[in-house]
């Protein structure tokens, strides 16, 4: 059979976790969150993340700046480190870059990973470089520390929470609409461009709800809010309901959506890669956390559903209905 | 400029190293060795190292099996973890992998790695898989710890110390050489290949020897014994004489460097990848340590030279006369 009938999580779930699952002690935590986790002592423990980005299958170099690649290679690992709750403290940059590329080029890079380094204190502390003939490959290692009792897993999501989310879902998938379909630039485009390819780790949020009574689950939304929630829900054993009226969807998107007929809740439930955090929150504890979030960023945690018993799947709601196909057009969810 | 041009000691030393400095906290050690130092406590010393193999660069889909590649992927990395004298804890596998693989492959793949995983017993925790359409890349992270008196640097090479390796140098080289000449397979080309393509990390002799007085620098040899010597005198700020006649090489290497005219000492000495241990002793503690050494691993701690004061050069001698060329064959060393 070849690898592309077995897909990603056929090879990590069907060969990769059984195969290694017999080393790994009983206190560390292995594959299946957004680190794993060894501990340190009662009030450290230690995590580590890693994202490959491969030239043609992540980016196209003629779409992104090496600015922005640079900043979005670290940007989707400190993501990862954020959805634990933790605080990073090292990176590790893997390189294969082809021969022809430019000096400049590669100082550009560097200097948006380095600019995002610098935003968030996390020293870069070793990595690899090597030469790649067939088209560059960047590998990033992140590296924190959290405290045990804030540690904030997929598994951990209750009857009854409130699912909320820490911003915008859909631009980045909006903003790889653009370029796949060649979308003139506009103000609107820009603010989507920017979401998709320099997306911002939200790490001081993550650290901020980790240490907040009542945030049970989270996890970052790298593969689409639909599927990141299933994430949760197998993990934790429980179904969620969720309302496509309560996304918080930009004015941008929707500017966009109305004029291209996009289905801005497609582009949101599947398109991937915002980088914002999906959490579940006890709902005794929702408000008072929603507050004191509002007023600490200046901005709302979001509030898109709700956490129910049954088994691990989504039921789509649109304003009391339930949505069972998410493939039609804009047109079809105005009101 | 090309970044062929600039070369990958040349990036890291001129443009990474000077970029990124500024964010390395005092107590860490980033860039510069085998791997990177975070101080947890008094007794604790956290360390990371990774390494990047990408297809055609590293290696020949055809000249390897999956399985050694697995092996290799992972032994390439504890080398660095026992160059500091460390504890591997866990390993990290990102895989882009090309679609057309078949699944046999991968599995076969992971065989290696699971196998050394198992014999070093560290738990692989995380990784990343992707889809590489234009070859096979792997990143491997390994991490460890160390308790900080023992940790063995590039720097500590003192005057007097003898220069000492853990094994055989120039096989892995010789194994390389086979396969560029398609030399006919034998018992001794067996040998060769299967230093090249299944090196074993000395992570035992790593952490033993850290636990004696009197080593002091320590490095693993990937780039050939030459060049990682040189990073020892670099980073030391002294020099070494070193006498081609003490050098480890294998009965195999010899008998195929008499047959097709290789010299076995430019083979060990610029050939690389024999991951094996180089380092530095207090003369006062040489003798102990390799009685020791010879008494636990029942194989020799071979000395090969000594290091002085001076600028960082390394001096060749065979049976007392300076060397200045190491590019003629074999029968030029034949005594």
């Amino acid at each position: 059979m070849k690898l592309s009938r077995l897909g990603e999580f056929g090879l990590i779930n069907d060969v990769i976790v059984p195969e290694f699952k017999a080393l790994v002690s009983k206190n560390f935590t292995g594959i299946g969150d957004d680190c794993s986790i060894i501990p340190v002592n009662a009030n450290l423990s230690h995590i580590f993340t890693t994202d490959m980005l491969v030239e043609k299958t992540h980016f196209l170099r003629d779409k992104i700046t090496p600015y922005q690649l640079g900043f979005k290679s670290l940007a989707v690992n400190l993501s990862d480190i954020a959805a634990m709750g933790g605080a990073p403290t090292a990176s590790y940059l893997s390189v294969g870059f082809t021969p022809d590329l430019e000096v400049e080029w590669v100082e550009e890079f560097l200097k948006g990973y380095k600019d995002l380094s610098e935003k968030e204190n996390v020293p870069l502390l070793g990595g690899d470089t090597t030469s790649s003939e067939d088209g560059i490959v960047i590998n990033v290692g992140v590296e924190g520390e959290i405290s045990p009792d804030r540690i904030k897993l997929r598994s951990a999501a209750r009857e009854g929470d409130v699912i909320c989310v820490t911003g915008m879902l859909g631009d980045s998938a909006g903003g790889l609409q653009c370029i796949l379909e060649d979308i003139p630039g506009s103000s609107e485009t820009q603010s989507l461009y920017q979401q998709h390819l320099s997306p911002w780790p939200h790490v001081s949020e993550g650290r901020w709800l980790a240490a907040h009574e009542g945030v049970n689950a989270m996890i970052d939304v790298s593969d689409g809010v639909g599927s990141d929630l299933k994430h949760i829900l197998k993990a934790s054993g429980k179904q969620a309901t969720v309302e496509l009226e309560s996304f918080p969807i930009s004015d941008e998107l929707i500017k966009l959506s109305r004029k291209y007929d996009w289905n801005p809740f497609k582009l949101a439930v599947s398109g991937g890669e915002d980088y914002v955090l999906l959490l579940t929150v006890n709902a005794d504890h929702y408000d008072d956390t929603a507050q004191s979030f509002q007023h600490y960023f200046s901005k709302p945690l979001y509030a898109i559903g709700r956490i129910s018993g049954g088994k691990p799947q989504i039921r789509f709601q649109h304003n009391g209905k339930e949505v069972s196909n998410l493939n039609k057009g804009y047109s079809h969810f105005r009101e």
